[in-house]
């Protein structure tokens, strides 16, 4: 079957022939429909983050994937069935963090992740899973599929933002998202969606002509330019907002949260940037954290449940908003094409079959 | 009627003479007892942090009193109730904050604070207060009573910590408490005797022969000397910790407490510093923050359910440690060695009347 993978560090994304993988027990067969592509999958290619497989020489790339049931194998799901796999497995037989279903809090080490560390992905025509890591999707959805994984890691993100600040009554009612990435996007219509925050903004630096600052005007958002108005002065230009999001992976920006918060607010990071000395007002930055009981949250992947979340997330999503989304997915024969198409398009996904 | 007082930044506490206060309607009138001291008077007596009541020239300091009711004037405490008082008081009429009961959660400029900053505090013969803000104490609790304020401000930061990890299974088992003055011993007796962390450790930099040193061994925890070993080396040195309770106000603690938690940890920040720039490896620490799930919180002050729950907290301290704590009371006419008292001292309150 053809798949397409890479060698870390050394090269492209290439089409490769592989032997189609038979399902072990408990696992089903799934044909891939659509895989999406995102920052993860170009830093695991220039070999800034990831890992090969054990005695492996190359990664099959792809976390975003959706698919639908070619053989159940005697699981419970049935054939014909479209699925979402989830990214992280089991390193090994016993781990408490799997066995309670939240690989997502599993400490580095303890987990291989799909397509990025340690474990072939879904970028193949075909691949196996144990049928607990396939979330079913309704047929209606399947085209959007490869969009689940991403709003899963948001549904995550949301989830323990909440939780952070339910020991007293929070009614958030406005939100900035750093970054106008797929993922941030993404994020900026759950807001105002979903979530219906009554003021979002978006971070980014493109300029206002850009297509992708012009989606955040549509979604209802407000674009700041973060080469006229820094993270630290959005209050004063804009207002200090109840919620951060950091989708940018830049690491001043965490720091910079603390001032864009209003009091009682939590910025939440998903960034994964390298090492970087800089100089910052830890004195100022502490003392706002503790006087105006704010928080910062680290948080990184999702578990099954925010799958089935982002599921129901995506089809309250504006249809023209998933249709601008979709309108990035290539035909496997041009799959140079959605490594590398400019940030023009929002978002780029390969199709392997016809959904 | 006696207090002390002091003109922050400009003087010393003092004996003042001052009118005995006469409850309005909803206040009763409270005879003090007991009135704990703490970093924060020392900070208002500076004048580094708080600020004089409207149109004062002197501020009745003391914010961790226990009294007893004198007269109820018409509000349903009972004459000879012995009572504790909260902090913070409503700046005006219309506050959503102190309407739902939860002025910790209140902006700058939205509370006064008795004794700290816009309003007398309780060191003085009688004061009034709303009958709301005067929490009950059974008599056998009576005279440790300047404790529950302390302990209801740690209360109030777990309280926080956890609700921030309570989006998964977390079972911390150890806790390290960054500070070995009066709050962070109070702290980490709290997380030996009712918390029952299985290790705990306490970070200060005084000789080991010190006698709040001692106390760290005879709670059960392990000293830290950060001289020989800072924040960021307790994982290689000791153990990667669960929680992080930050009570030094020492802005780099904030910063290396990312390194010092465990995956999916929390710290809890309280110190109150002043701005101090410098260096961090920001890249690292958010990656850190990411990968890891980790959780900083910063909190402040605490409600009357925090008030409450240290009460009951204060009943299962051990015996011995309270009557440490208890050792540092002087009488009205000893005053200025409440304040002066070295750091081998625990903790000294003032004694205004018998309990």
């Amino acid at each position: 079957m053809k798949a397409i993978a890479v060698d870390p560090g050394a090269g492209q994304p290439a089409l490769v022939e592989r032997p189609r993988p038979d399902p072990e027990p408990g696992e089903a067969l799934v044909r891939t429909l659509r895989v999406g592509i995102d920052g993860t999958d170009h830093e695991v290619i220039a070999g800034h983050h990831g890992d090969l497989p054990d005695g492996a020489d190359e990664l099959v790339l792809g976390h975003e994937a959706v698919g639908v049931v070619e053989d159940p194998n005697g699981t419970a799901l049935e054939s014909g069935q479209f699925v979402v796999p989830t990214v992280r497995r089991r390193p090994d037989e016993t781990n408490e963090f799997f066995d309670r279903g939240e690989p997502d809090m599993a400490p580095s080490g303890e987990y291989v992740e799909r397509g990025i560390v340690g474990a072939h992905g879904f970028m193949a025509e075909y691949f196996t899973s144990p049928a607990e890591y396939l979330v079913p999707i309704p047929a209606e959805l399947a085209p959007l599929g490869f969009l689940v994984e991403p709003i899963s890691i948001t549904e995550k993100a949301l989830e323990h933002a909440v939780a952070s600040r339910s020991a007293f009554e929070w009614e958030p009612d406005s939100a900035l998202v750093l970054g106008n990435g797929p993922l941030g996007l993404i994020t900026l219509a759950m807001f105002e969606s979903v979530l219906e925050f009554d003021r979002t903004y978006c971070l980014g630096r493109r300029d206002r002509s850009h297509p992708t600052v012009e989606l955040v005007s549509e979604l209802g958002g407000t674009y700041v330019d973060s080469r006229e108005t820094p993270v630290a002065e959005i209050p004063a230009e804009h207002e200090a907002v109840d919620l951060v999001y950091e989708a940018t992976g830049h690491a001043k920006h965490a720091f910079e949260t603390v001032e864009a918060l209003a009091p009682n607010g939590v910025g939440v990071l998903l960034g994964v940037p390298e090492p970087w000395k800089f100089e910052v007002d830890g004195g100022r930055l502490h003392r706002e954290l503790v006087l105006h009981n704010k928080a910062l949250l680290g948080t990184v992947n999702s578990h099954r449940g925010h799958f089935e979340a982002a599921i129901d997330t995506l089809a309250q999503l504006p249809d023209w908003f998933t249709e601008e989304l979709a309108a990035g997915v290539y035909d496997l024969e041009n799959y140079r094409d959605a490594f590398d198409a400019g940030d023009e398009v929002v978002k780029t996904a390969i199709e392997f079959d016809g959904v």
